[in-house]
C-alpha cells in the first residue's frame, strides 16, 4: 500500500480546521498550521502532524491555503522569511482557497509555477458546516497537472468541484459571481423580512410563507432562520462582506462596471460592522433595518 | 347533483386568462370579462359564457379581480356606472387578485361588506404558466365566509393557498413582501449575470454553476435561462416592477422604513422602462447593465 497522501492546511479558522478535519478524516498526513498556536495544538490533538511546516514542506504534496484574503495568501507563499513556496519540491501543488481578484489568482499562478510549484484557483463556497464535512463547492481552475496533484485533497473536502478551465482566474471570478449575489441576498433578506415587520408579518410568517414563494433564496432559507431564532453566533460573519463585497466593487470598478445593487448592500454590511456587530452572524445585518425603524427583532429562545 | 359554481372573472391578461381558463376546467360555469372584446370572444369560444357581466352579476357566487392596481379594482368593483359590487347578490364574494397596498385592500373590503359582499385578500403569486394550470400560490386573508365561499374557486387556480387570517390587507402586505425580494432579485441576478461577463464568465456558465452554489434563487434558476436564451417575450414584464416595486416603496416611506436596496433595484427597472424595454420579459433589465458596460448579451437561437 503507498503512503498517505501528505498535505498542509494553513489557516485554521472556521473553514480551514474543518477542512483539515475532513483530510484526516480521509486518510491524508496532514499538518494544520495557523498563527493562533491554540488552534494548531487543537488540530495535532485530532490526530494531526506535529512537526513544522518548514521541516514538513519538501515532503508536502498539496498546501491548502485557507486565509482572509489575497495579501494573507501572498505572504503565506512567497514571504521573504517564511514563504512556502520555495520550500516545496517541484511537483507539489498549492490549493488556493481564500476569496481573491482574479489578477491576484493569475499573478500568484505564475510566480508559483516559475517555481515549478503547481497552482489551484480554488475559491471555496458553503460554509462551516460543510467545510466539517467535507461536503464544500469548490470552483476551480488550474492546469491538468495542478488539479491531477490536488485530487485526493479535493475529493476530501468537497461535494463538488468545478472545473473552470485551464486559466487561473477563472475560479476567483466565479466565487466573486456567486459573493455578489449571496452577499445581496443576505441584505435583501433582511430589508425585506424588517419591511414585512412594519406591516405586521411576523418573521416566523415570512420564513414560513416567501420560503415557498417565488421571493426566496438559499441565502433566505439558510439565514432567516437565524433571526427568527434570534441566534447570531456566526456561521458567517458580517465582516466576511465588507471584505468580498469589496473584492467584487473593486473588480466592477476596474472594468468599468455599474453595480448599484451591490453598492447599496455594501453599506447595509458597513452600517452593520461600524455599530459594532462585525463578528456577529451575517444576518445581523436586519439589526441596522430594525434599528433604522425602530423594530424589535426576535430574541434568542 | 348541485348546479356548477357561477363564477366571474374581470381582467383576461396574461394571468387573468389563464385563471379563467382552469376555472372553466374545474367545471365552474366561468364568465370571463376584459376591455379588450377580442379576449373575452376567445374566452367564450373556449366555453366560457357568453352574457354580460350587468346580466349574469345576481346570479354570480364568486367574482374574481385580475386587474393590475389598487385604481383598476376600486372602479370594477364601485365605479358610479358599472361597478359590479352593487349588483352582486348578499353572501357573493369579491377575490381581489391585484397587487395592492393593504391600506386599499382594507379600505375595498370594508366597502364591500357595508353591501353585504364578503371580500378575500388574495394577490397571487407563480406567474402566467401556473396561472394556466391551475398552480398559483395565493396569499389570502378574509373572514370565514368569504373563504367558504371563494373555496371551490381558490381549489380551481391553485396549487397552494396561504391563509393569512381574517382581516383584510395581510394577504397584501404578504405579496408586497414577496415582490420586493423577487424583484430586487432579478435585477441582482442581471446585475451578477453581466458582472460575470467583464469577468469572462459565460452566461451559460453563470447559470450552471451559481444556479447551484449559495448565489441561487428561485429568480435566477426561473429568469436567467431567459437571458441565457436571447429570448424576452414576456412571461412577465419589464413594467410590472416600477409598479410593484413602487407599491412597495410607497408602502415603505408610509412606515418610515428605509430600503435601500428595493430602492436600487427600482432604478434599473425604471432605466429599462424608460429605453423602451417596458414590455419586454423582466429579464431584459439584464440588457441595461449590459448596455452601461458596452456588453453583448446572448442572441435568440
Amino acid at each position: 500500500m503507498s503512503n498517505p497522501p501528505r498535505t498542509a492546511v494553513i489557516g485554521l479558522g472556521s473553514m480551514g480546521y474543518g477542512m483539515a478535519a475532513s483530510l484526516l478524516r480521509a486518510g491524508h498526513d496532514t499538518l494544520g498550521v495557523d498563527m493562533d498556536a491554540a488552534r494548531t495544538q487543537r488540530f495535532i490533538g485530532e490526530g494531526g502532524r506535529a512537526d513544522s511546516l518548514a521541516d514538513a514542506a519538501n515532503t508536502l504534496e498539496c498546501v491548502v491555503i485557507v486565509v482572509l484574503n489575497a495579501a494573507q495568501t501572498e505572504s503565506v507563499l512567497f514571504d521573504e522569511a517564511v514563504g512556502i513556496v520555495p520550500q516545496l519540491s517541484p511537483g507539489a501543488c498549492v490549493v488556493a482557497c481564500a476569496t481573491v481578484p482574479p489578477t491576484a489568482a493569475r499573478e500568484l499562478a505564475a510566480r508559483c509555477e516559475a517555481l515549478g510549484v503547481h497552482y489551484l484557483d480554488a475559491p471555496i463556497s458553503g460554509g462551516s458546516l460543510k467545510a466539517a464535512s467535507g461536503e464544500l463547492t469548490i470552483m476551480a481552475a488550474g492546469s491538468a497537472e495542478a488539479f491531477s496533484a490536488a485530487r485526493s485533497a479535493l475529493e476530501a473536502m468537497s461535494a463538488k468541484v468545478f472545473d473552470l478551465g485551464e486559466a487561473a482566474g477563472a475560479g476567483s471570478a466565479m466565487k466573486a459571481v456567486n459573493q455578489m449575489l449571496a452577499g445581496v441576498h443576505i441584505a435583501a433578506m433582511a430589508e425585506a423580512l424588517t419591511f414585512g415587520m412594519t406591516q405586521g408579518v411576523e418573521p416566523e410568517r415570512f420564513l414560513e410563507i416567501i420560503s415557498q414563494c417565488a421571493g426566496t433564496s438559499w441565502i433566505l432559507e439558510n439565514r432567516a432562520p437565524h433571526i427568527v431564532a434570534g441566534d447570531y453566533s456566526p456561521r458567517s460573519s458580517v465582516d466576511i462582506w465588507p471584505k468580498d463585497l469589496g473584492i467584487v466593487l473593486d473588480m466592477a470598478k476596474q472594468a468599468k462596471f455599474a453595480a448599484p445593487i451591490t453598492a447599496a448592500a455594501l453599506q447595509q454590511f458597513l452600517a452593520a460592522s461600524g455599530s459594532g456587530l462585525g463578528a456577529e452572524d451575517d444576518a445581523a445585518v436586519a439589526k441596522v433595518y430594525a434599528r433604522n425603524a425602530g423594530l424589535t427583532l426576535p430574541e434568542r429562545r
